[in-house]
């Protein structure tokens, strides 16, 4: 019977598409080609979207657009988005292997945290996934739970960096306090043994995250700190001053932070 | 007549589906599907590569991974890569139109030529689109002919911001012999009255582009030249010293130069 149906379907489709193509100028297209099209269509336009936002060639935004919230969900929740936080881990861990290090502890990776080694999804699957505009209030209150799982992949890296006897410095935009409960949802996700946690204090509350960031790295260089590799999801994590050797930029389509 | 087949197709379709659900551990599913769950793995694993390449996540690679040769001709041959090169032109169009202009003649855009403003498009579908190693005296008699095209959405960009009243700079790893040729491609293909060409000399061969264009930019800079964009399809057209306040990368999935 499965056979059957299977031959009768392939035969059916030939017969559709050969008409197709003797009178598409006169007869009005199934329902079912059309839906496909127009997917495409909208496929390209949201990828561009995402091809742009991911480059930073995006002027500044605020939310996703409308017509690609669901492009942004299935992106999110299907194979896209966890291949590309693999794809960006292993690139990492190949550069990262390449060092031979003096071993005098100086070898730094620095490495954001929402998003970069927590991910926040369970509270932006609630908030439309970007669609929403950025609701402090809101987001404080799930930060405060300390339930944010780890990103497997950057868990992966993580682990391996340090093995590697890199001194690892987590940088984040999250606020001082927020520290105990930062630290705990690190603990709780596997991430363990940091070097140094930095988060922002009260007087760097209105600087971009790019200057504060900038800052936080110049003061590293300072000390003495060879940043070979950043990771992060903005790339207010990435550029500025004392840029890393390399930076890592993982994927996100949910918002952006200058 | 047509009406029929389609109501029958999706009569069949629906049947196909329903007895996957109730017997799929027992029946080979018929070859139509797994060739389309195929093509969307491929796609995931090559959109995933794409991602890494333009976002700079991958380490200086030389060709494209053989298995998404076919993906990475669709791209350029399709919707895909005008989308993409349309978008990153609006944009910096709309960021280019947000100045104020003193009137003083320094705020500056620099442009790179070769996948920016003339595409080599036609060479590369001749040499896999990034599966061959490049070849430099093979692409030398390219340039040579003088005739690559202008990319339409750059061209666009580059009349306005010339409009606008920046100053506008080619500054490209073609080297000084190819000055001739380069300039009156570039008039050919549509682009008059920059300001200035920048080709690299002999001295300057050694150095990486991300090197040789930051010198550029630290002379600009020097001069007192404000630059306020810049368009380029690579990384070392865009990163390193004296960088622009906004930065456009444009797509290229075929080649990579540090």
């Amino acid at each position: 019977m499965r056979i059957l149906v299977s031959f009768l379907l392939l035969f059916l489709i030939h017969l559709a598409f050969s008409e197709e193509n003797s009178s598409s100028h006169i007869l009005p297209r199934p329902l079912i080609f059309e839906t496909q099209l127009k997917s495409v269509d909208d496929n390209v336009h949201c990828t561009s979207w995402r091809f742009a936002a991911e480059t930073n060639n995006l002027a500044p935004w605020k939310t996703i657009p409308p017509e690609c919230a669901d492009y942004v969900k299935d992106y999110l929740m299907g194979k896209g988005y966890v291949a590309d936080l693999e794809r960006v881990s292993e690139e990492a861990w190949v550069y990262a292997s390449t060092f031979e290090f003096p071993g005098d502890g100086k070898d730094t990776w620095v490495f954001d945290i929402d998003e970069t080694l927590l991910s926040n999804l369970p509270y932006y699957l609630e908030h439309g996934c970007g669609l929403e505009v950025f609701n402090h209030v809101e987001f404080d209150k799930w930060v405060e739970k300390g339930v944010a799982p780890a990103i497997a992949p950057s868990l992966k890296l993580y682990q391996k960096v340090k093995d590697l006897g890199y001194k690892v410095i987590l940088l984040t935009g999250r606020r001082e306090k927020h520290k105990v409960v930062t630290v705990e949802n690190l603990l709780n996700a596997g991430f363990h043994s940091w070097d140094e946690l930095i988060l922002r204090s009260l007087d760097g509350q209105n600087k971009t995250a790019t200057i504060y960031k900038s800052e936080q790295r110049d003061e590293m260089v300072k000390e003495g700190y060879r940043i070979r590799g950043n990771s992060g999801d903005q790339w207010s994590d990435l550029l500025g001053s004392a840029m890393s050797e390399r930076s890592f930029k993982l994927p996100n389509p949910m918002y952006y932070i200058p």
